[in-house]
């Protein structure tokens, strides 16, 4: 039995996870859908370098595609609010979705009504909805979560991660504020114009999984200045200027800090690496040396999931709610 | 809604198995059930140090329960074969098990149709029942494969453990062969008398996950030999004497290593610690430093295994069959 799936969103990654899809057996591809008019009509196989998705089509709504797909994969938005308006009609169809709009990893975060909303359409028409990736959806979630599960008593969790964003592509390091003036780039993040998208809802993720209120999240974000020159194939940046950021949220429970995320995506940085710290008994120390490649895992982490969504029951869910995240080549 | 528990076994993890159960608030312990006489009748307050468990008592049997549990945490032996016989009846009750039972894991492996035979018992009379801990249970099965959850493609995985049983109790100081002449010990190994049992099962659960059909598993194990005298607080080693363990399964597909487990457990080991190498896109290279304590991430791993399994659907289950590990201390 194949799943039918469609793409929503053709942009770098909704394109490599067509591409990464569409090489598993347990996956028929119908189509691929996108606001951009200059994408619409033309050829899958063109758009991905994949022959096997020859005569499937780009299509401007969802409507359109030849077929109902059974899950699409949703690669458009950060927002949970843009993205609601987006998978209403498929939630309303009965149509699965996994997603990498960071903010859909826990969507009653910042709009518990949308979520309950969403929720109810998806248990009612049988569809599931998700929200993965790599980060939101991984490294500072997902992967501490599975570490408590030999821990008999948790009393706090610190997440590091440290990415070089020289070896990431371009728009990653222009969202970092290279080359920005850094009050120029610190201003863009006072107004949330800027910076990585996803650190209170990966919060929010750890302490719904361990059993926590949270009673507050406190979010902070700064330029990474740099100290000389640095050229990378796409960019340039002078010493003083913006060569990364530096976010970090809190979550505090009854006036207690106990959850710390921190993250660095900078140029040129040395030692990337993700780092999850568990107080606790026992007290556990991981580290992934290199860290959890960005862009490759986001993709790994949303055609995984696909593979593991429909043992779950329908609604929208969080990765809490799936079975032990796995590589799921075959079905 | 509070689980009515019994605790089937009470040697020192399924003490600490009960103590740490009967901290938790959705717990309600019934009793106790042993088969050494000497046990039946005690008080679990008095084993356990416990004062809210006070008026719980050891049975013989679970059938002398002053109310049949929900859920049996069996913590008695390695085998499946024997676990069987001990399970079976709880099957038929439908009472679920979360158990510390290495074969347990993986009970297909040695035991297909013991296995299909409990699976079906479950289904009918809507018991769960699983298997799980440190190792197996963790370090060499499920976290490698929810690394792997990130993965486009997975080549290989290489797992390594390092146990300093140095700071572990008497009986795994013995377990590994401490003080024994290397030839007696090997061939205690040789013969399945000695050694660290759950490789395979954890090759097999590993295999499983990743959709992979093993060929063919191999597993080797050898005495490692004391340099100069050890002292522990439990036992002293002599230069040219067993101080340890070095176990290793290798799993093929097609021919091909795909899976290699190497666990060392030593006196005095230096670098204490857990690795895994996933081969493949992205290759990800995780550390548990210090590596994850033994007792009581098996006691934890125990614990949070119940607190998830109602979620999943009668059966005899798999690590992979419940949603992802994590604390559970509330429900």
């Amino acid at each position: 039995m194949k799943i039918k799936i469609a793409q929503f969103g053709l942009g770098p990654i909704g394109l490599e996870t067509l591409r990464l899809a569409a090489a598993q057996p347990w996956v028929e591809v119908v189509g691929g859908v996108d606001i951009a008019p200059e994408k619409v009509g033309q050829d899958l196989a063109r758009l991905t370098g994949r022959h096997s998705l020859r005569g499937r089509q780009v299509y401007r709504s969802h409507e359109e595609l030849p077929q109902q797909p059974d899950l699409i994969f949703h690669t458009a938005v950060s927002d949970f609010r843009t993205a609601f308006r987006q998978l209403e009609p498929f939630a309303r169809s009965g149509i699965s979705v996994v997603s990498s709009c960071e903010e859909l990893l826990f969507p009653g975060l910042r709009e518990p009504k949308l979520a309950a909303q969403l929720d109810k359409l998806c248990r009612k028409a049988g569809a599931r909805i998700i929200g993965t990736g790599v980060n939101p959806g991984f490294v500072m979630d997902v992967l501490p979560l599975c570490l408590t599960g030999v821990s008999q008593d948790v009393r706090a969790v610190h997440v590091q991660r440290v990415v070089n964003a020289s070896t990431r592509r371009e728009p990653l390091q222009r969202k970092i504020g290279s080359g920005l003036p850094p009050h120029e780039f610190r201003r863009l993040l006072r107004a949330g114009a800027a910076g990585h998208k996803g650190l209170k809802e990966s919060l929010a993720l750890l302490a719904e999984g361990l059993g926590w209120k949270l009673s507050k999240i406190v979010e902070t974000g700064n330029a990474i200045v740099a100290e000389k020159t640095i050229q990378t194939p796409h960019l340039r940046v002078r010493r003083g200027q913006t060569c990364g950021l530096h976010q970090r949220a809190e979550g505090r429970v009854n006036g207690q800090t106990r959850l710390t995320l921190d993250l660095k995506m900078y140029l040129d940085a040395e030692d990337p690496h993700d780092a999850i710290q568990i107080e606790g008994n026992p007290p556990l120390n991981l580290v992934v040396n290199g860290g959890t490649a960005g862009d490759q895992a986001t993709v790994a982490a949303l055609v995984n999931t696909a593979a593991r969504i429909f043992h779950a029951p329908p609604g929208l869910l969080l990765m809490t709610d799936l079975t032990l995240p796995r590589f799921s080549l075959p079905r």
